[in-house]
């Protein structure tokens, strides 16, 4: 299956913590490939950003998906 | 500034493609940390997933947010 | 009231499991109407998306609201 | 693959529009199964959420992947 | 119509900027009411999150609709 | 820290609530600024949207991230 999603990265689950409906999965992430955002142009220019401009990535728990072979 | 967001990935813009409104930053990840997920229980037990268990991790890029110091 | 969120299905609840603050809800879909999706273009090259071509819609579960008349 | 995304349907590609970077792909659903929703509990007393009521599924573009095989 | 979506505020538009397929929407917010966010517990535990204190508020466009009457 | 993330509004939290995983925080929000939007232009139009409109700003809870300084 290929998916629109356009980031993935493997790695091993190192802790899972269940509530009654909810649950939080931490992945040790063991290689990395480049992540893609999309963003507005205006927070380009807000910040700044340029090719080659060292940066944080950062991305909300709840939009992280786990998938398995 | 601490914030709630989880997920951290310090990194390098590799490319910037902008539309009239969206945009696009492609980030070559180097110092990955662990990643945080949170997805339903159901999600857990119908993938069966165990701590130390190999698996993929899946982000849509309108998720992906960007920062600089 | 109209609202932008492009998605809009009808349904009966089959099933809504309570946590302390968080719960899921499961609803049968009755009269799904056309489903709008917004990605990258790459993602479409990427998969090679074709009007006319057979696909699977994926939607994380913390993405879904539930409206009432 | 199976994946975290506990929504899942099939369907047929009936438009596809293609900015500079963001794209539009409207899909027209053919098999809905059941969606499941993760919401606030305290969402589900204010609106009153039963077991067995009609309610409407409601989903922004920008939260919607396609996947093919 | 009642939604599950726990925030809602009223404004006025202030800017539309349409690319060809996204579009961005500046409102500017007149009556705010308390803005509900659901996190993970460790993010309240890691930022020391407490009743009566100063925080921000942080939301990526993506994840913003408009509603109309 | 400069972060994309567009919307950013201080505020005072009133609640916090803590389940297992998940939690809630309230926060009454005391200088809004302008909120930015992104949706599909389909939306802009199918809704009339127009600069100067009165509108709903609707956020859901799990996309609404706290940050401190």
């Amino acid at each position: 299956m290929k998916i629109s999603a356009r980031n993935s990265m493997e790695g091993v689950i190192k802790e899972i913590k269940k509530g009654e409906v909810a649950a939080t999965v931490k992945v040790e992430v063991t290689k990395p490939s480049t992540i893609t955002s999309m963003i507005t142009r205006e927070a380009i220019e807000a910040l700044g950003l340029k090719e080659g401009q060292k940066v944080k990535v950062l991305i909300k728990s709840t939009e992280v998906m786990i998938a398995v072979d």
